[in-house]
């Protein structure tokens, strides 16, 4: 079973959900948890959820760093804050995976900085899985889009490289035989969205691994015509925000809709469940989290506002991505590729 | 009153609600409209409908570009396309604005052919209205996003003119003294998103003419924060159809609930209003139109989706524009930029 450290002191609910979340898969796993972070304040949490004292340790350090630092500087004074500390425990061996929901940008340089990049990759890149419309029975309702921040503008060859990883991450951790790739652009043809995803789209079109499906619109992001879409940190990033905005809103609408008119709050009542199932298409703490990939190690950053489950299912994916030896499949794709 | 050259030509329903949407005006307003495309067919419709002839004259052509054929090569072939023959109408001074709901790569070509760009701008901007959640009494549901397609990739120069284009579109059509300006990126700090992001936050702030309200990250595209919202014309076509798409996915989930079970049948006629304006706020159709700003003539182009209503709107929201002048606006915020 492996052994996986928890950065307990990252997230907007920090340290209170992330040692529940940890306190859960304790019990339901024989997965090997450390938590890091301040141990007195692990204690206290601990001291009031049920867990199993067998599968968690606590690696304790004073240090953290809050989700508004900026994350070049607290890197650099905060040495021994909990996401440097947690790193060091799986290049040092005594973990074989990272999990935190804290400060994305310090997570990607705390990784930076302990873990070695895979051989021949150029940029890492955080695959956000985001729920989709299923097509037809039995597809995964999760897709997988990256880069979502850790890359900010890219090359093609970085592109193709995002599309390795993701496909490699699809096959292992989704079980899918051949995902279908695509790349987020705006507009069907071959040519479009300038010179980079222009030459992208050929290379993709011309690799032998992959299953590229074309270039993906944003209107058929949601719609499940890719397991994987590819694109620059920057467009990852805002896509993703766009849909927690909308549903923001949405909730918003509905919660209003319930406030003003006694026939609008019976009506909700009654949608229940067809309502609920929207909502949960849109709830980012509902999923695993986000595995960082390029690393010869692997990461799960969870969503800062992470709740308990996401937790104790970041801790489950990171696991899965052991056990299944994701950054072996990634360096076996791009010994490939050269 | 100005006189409106009307596409009847382009749009996926065209001519049909193309003619419609103008005859709909031509009874509304004193707006002279004229009609460009195949005289049999437009008049076919006008059969149908009522119309006031007094403000509206055919411009017979024979050629018209498909929604799915390459803009350049169509643009080079069809001399006689309505929309090239409509762009020529408002150069010659025998029309003052054009409206189109046909291919955007063509209405942009047609115009750069036939239009002058403003001196001193670089590129020109597709500038699309979106419905936003309103934030206080008074306030206008719709913004602007720009460049959602024209110009693929910007550097900050261009950027900043888009913000002086928005800016300019903004008081004169929406009436705002100062409309907040945003700057579409992956976070609220200055230093974010690149070279040329963080180049263009910094010119903006300290730009005198603008009220630079910041970064807007995604997830308060929605939300109002900002009037006017700019971005490169990659990044705004892929936010535009991801909402678009997003609507889509709501609208399924909703007519499938309808479809599964009485009691959410039930619920969803109860919730009646409530519904309607969710999917008001995502209805495309009902919005005049997106002018692409930076030529000295105006041209609205509207989705190609439109119907009636969304042309009628589009010829309203064309004769405002010429009335208000706004690409004298647009060159005036130019040369103070100098």
């Amino acid at each position: 079973m492996p052994t996986i450290a928890i950065d307990a002191m990252g997230g907007d609910f920090a340290p209170e959900t992330i040692v529940r979340g940890v306190a859960q898969a304790s019990v339901e796993t024989e997965i090997q948890c450390v938590l890091v972070g301040d141990e007195a304040a692990i204690q206290s949490v601990l001291e009031r959820v049920p867990y199993n004292p067998e599968h968690i340790s606590i690696a304790h350090c004073r240090d953290a760093i809050g989700m508004e630092e900026d994350p070049r500087e607290a890197i650099r004074t905060k040495r021994d804050a909990s996401i440097l500390v947690g790193a060091r425990l799986v290049t040092e061996g005594r973990a074989d995976a990272l999990v935190s929901a804290g400060n994305t940008g310090a997570c990607v340089l705390a990784c930076s900085k302990s873990f070695r990049i895979i051989k021949g990759i150029r940029r890492t890149a955080i695959a956000s899985v985001y729920p989709r419309q299923v097509g037809h029975p039995g597809q995964d309702p999760l897709a997988l889009i990256l880069d979502v921040g850790a890359t900010v503008r890219c090359e093609a060859t970085e592109l193709v490289q995002f599309a390795l990883m993701g496909n490699a991450y699809a096959r292992r951790i989704s079980k899918l035989e051949a995902p279908r790739i695509g790349l987020l652009n705006m507009g069907r043809e071959g040519t479009k969205g300038g010179d980079v995803l222009a030459e992208t789209h050929r290379r993709l079109q011309n690799h032998s691994q992959l299953n590229f499906v074309g270039n993906i619109e944003g209107n058929h992001v949601a719609t499940g015509e890719a397991d994987v879409i590819v694109c620059e940190g920057l467009i990852g990033n805002m896509v993703l925000k766009l849909v927690e905005g909308v549903a923001e809103v949405f909730a918003n609408a509905t919660s209003q809709a319930a406030r003003h008119r006694l026939r609008w709050r019976v009506g909700l009542m009654l949608l229940g469940k067809a309502l609920r199932q929207i909502r949960e298409l849109t709830d980012y703490t509902r999923y695993g989290g986000a595995p960082i990939l390029g690393f010869e190690n692997m990461i799960i950053k969870c969503h800062g506002r992470s709740n308990a489950d996401a937790i104790r299912n970041a801790v489950k994916v990171a696991a899965k991505a052991v056990r299944d030896d994701v950054p072996r499949e990634i360096a076996e794709a791009v010994v490939g590729m050269r």
